[in-house]
């Protein structure tokens, strides 16, 4: 398929084609159907794991010959246990309750008609992805759960993975008697294809881009469909005057140090001043002890002489790594302002025992998570319940926070009468 | 304003700004501050009746001058009643609940965390609309309500009528200690203002165009914003072969004969073939007596012979008129199948006592809103108990169906803790 000659715009045309009429079928399947073929994919998955570690051994070597990075190949490579557990993931989208067909809010109205809300797929998901198998499993799982159809664009690096998985999915959906172009892997590497696929308003519903910040901007400037998404992770804790000393260090410590990578780490840690002094020493001490470098203003050095001078960079970056940047406030207005300014709308967390302002950070924080007393880590759609998640989104518009299989989904109005009319 | 040396772009992006730093005060606002500006615009509506008339009168002094046809300059005539009727809307607005700062699904995870979600605004809302000046006082109620700052671009014609109409807006604000530049309508004509407005992503988060096909096409593809619209209403009654005859006729009359010009209109009747005989003659008769024009299709016009031809295009028509195009169908599935293939996605009814038929008609036809035994005329905002609407969606994102106060609102996550950790 990456022949030169082949006409990209036709293919995907084609592509989005199937997939639109593929997902009015996946709209009306009913629960058992799209659960049978969700532990058939899984079945499938587990039995091929010989065939889908060779497909992928094949792009690794691949990967490695072109020069790419240890990190990149980590996450292009699967393993006996990550084929297991992408399986496993798959059986537990299964085990989720159907979030389609679901009536709520069915209330008469005076003229006697009934009107309640329906919840229906949003149609065809377009989702794009690095080199990482395992989100091909679990994009396409979420999305044949919620009813919808997906078009699926992996790096090029995964595209031998890709197919095998995707072998594995069509498999299951015929098996449940479901449309194989229900879910579809791209098949040519050109990066014309993803153009394409971020344009054709009349087959795509809504992009899901996951990745590199770089990645998601240039999708999300360049795309004519409404796409879901989060740029930055730069969150913040809070530790205002009233809080535990306790524990404010160890929500601050968790909050930045058990992962350095993800997007709902720490980034800053703003400390109120009256009780900076009894936080940022302990604090800072945990965090030589683990490697993690730490940038304050003028007031916390004065505490804490070792720490290096942050810069105003330095409150707007992303780390993702071991690095905090480390401011002291005036109070939780003080607070909002800095989290306003510089934050990205992820996750902010507040410690605080304060009633009033902990519910003034609750309702003025303006961002997709925000905590009291609680580690930002928690900011998953697994540790919220959701079962799993498509992405996070930091936009307001349609879903917000972790999304998982509602976030997939529209609610249509629906009105039973008797024969009324409108007078 | 309108001197050739505005910079536009400059005076939008100052909108913007203001906006942007209105919208954060407008979330904050409380429930009793937004009624107080609400009842206090309401009041000085009242009380400027006469100014607000004399601002109209000179539009459309103007409007007539320039030749505008007699349609546009109805929509543009305030009367002394039309402005008590924007006062009532107004306070029918500061009626409903206050939608802002609802919190629901809190739950305890198994880590001890309680999550849940609250409502918050979108932010600022831009409206683009015709010289409709009771459209201004609409929007910026509903916006105000829901929290968010509001930057309203109405027709050209009706600007000293607007201005007029937000002198009182500004005054209720300040009334209430809510910053005047949470309503901002725009001071100039110039075309390019509206260019500014649905690109600045920076400071607008949602736009809203109301009004003619032309202009929402023409906004939706040029917008770098989320787009809350509806293009068509090219609606549906469909007569299936168990309805009660005398309800179908009833109701496929009200759905058509009710009001022409509006988007929830049947444009299309689809009966089927086994009821048809019962169905077209009396309905006719009735379309003849009021002066509606029927195309229909062979099968039709072999049972009332009188009626047009339709072609092709009829079945895509929105006539907005006195003409209704007329198919005979041989079920259920073929009525479906034509609703998806000709219609809009806006609203579409079945007429049938036949549980099976209904219960497929709700779940398959992916409309806004889907009806069973009732008028198509009732998809409104008011009728569904929403209170008021600033639009109706076609689209599945976000919101679909008319848009009331929640439809402006997202939901942030919330995450109340005692300490937690992530292990």
């Amino acid at each position: 398929m990456n022949s030169p000659k082949l006409d990209v715009k036709a293919y995907m045309q084609s592509v989005g084609r199937e997939a639109r009429a593929a997902s009015r079928r996946m709209a009306a399947a009913d629960t058992a159907a799209k659960n049978r073929a969700l532990e058939a994919i899984a079945a499938a998955i587990e039995r091929d794991s010989a065939k889908l570690l060779a497909a992928n051994a094949a792009d690794v070597a691949q990967a490695r010959a072109a020069g790419l990075d240890e990190a990149m190949v980590d996450r292009l490579t699967l393993t006996a246990k990550s084929v297991k557990s992408m399986a496993e993931g798959l059986r537990q989208i299964a085990a989720l309750p159907d979030p389609i067909g679901a009536i709520t809010d069915l209330n008469y109205r005076p003229t006697g008609i009934q009107v309640g809300r329906m919840r229906v797929p949003l149609g065809v998901v377009g989702i794009i992805y690095e080199a990482r198998p395992n989100v091909t499993a679990d994009a396409a799982g979420l999305c044949l759960k919620s009813g919808n159809a997906s078009i699926l664009r992996g790096g090029s690096e995964a595209l031998n993975s890709n197919l095998a998985v995707a072998a594995c999915v069509h498999e299951g959906l015929r098996a449940a008697g479901l449309p194989d172009s229900a879910v579809q892997v791209i098949e040519t590497t050109d990066r014309a294809a993803v153009g394409e696929l971020i344009t054709m308003r009349e087959f795509v519903d809504v992009i899901v881009p996951r990745g590199g910040k770089g990645l998601i901007e240039r999708i999300s400037n360049e795309a004519r469909i409404p796409v879901i998404k989060h740029l930055d992770g730069v969150c913040h804790v809070y530790v205002d005057a009233d809080a535990d000393v306790a524990m404010a260090i160890r929500v601050a410590d968790n909050a930045k140090t058990q992962r350095y990578g993800t997007c709902n780490t720490m980034e800053t840690l703003l400390v109120s001043r009256t009780i900076a002094d009894a936080i940022l020493p302990p604090l800072c001490k945990i965090c030589a002890d683990k490697g993690v470098e730490l940038r304050g203003d003028e007031a916390s050095r004065k505490i804490v002489p070792a720490m290096k001078a942050a810069t105003e960079e330095d409150y707007y970056a992303e780390y993702l790594a071991p690095i905090l940047a480390v401011r002291v406030v005036a109070d939780v207005d003080t607070a909002i302002e800095h989290i306003t300014k510089y934050g990205s709308q992820h996750t902010d967390a507040i410690i605080t025992n304060n009633y009033q302002n902990a519910m003034k950070f609750l309702r003025e924080v303006d961002s997709s998570s925000v905590m009291v007393n609680a580690s930002t880590r928690f900011a998953d759609g697994f540790e919220y319940g959701l079962g799993a998640e498509i992405g996070i989104s930091t936009d307001k518009f349609h879903a917000r926070g972790p999304v998982g299989l509602e976030g997939l989904t529209s609610q249509k109005y629906i009105v039973l009468g008797n024969g009324q009319v409108r007078g």
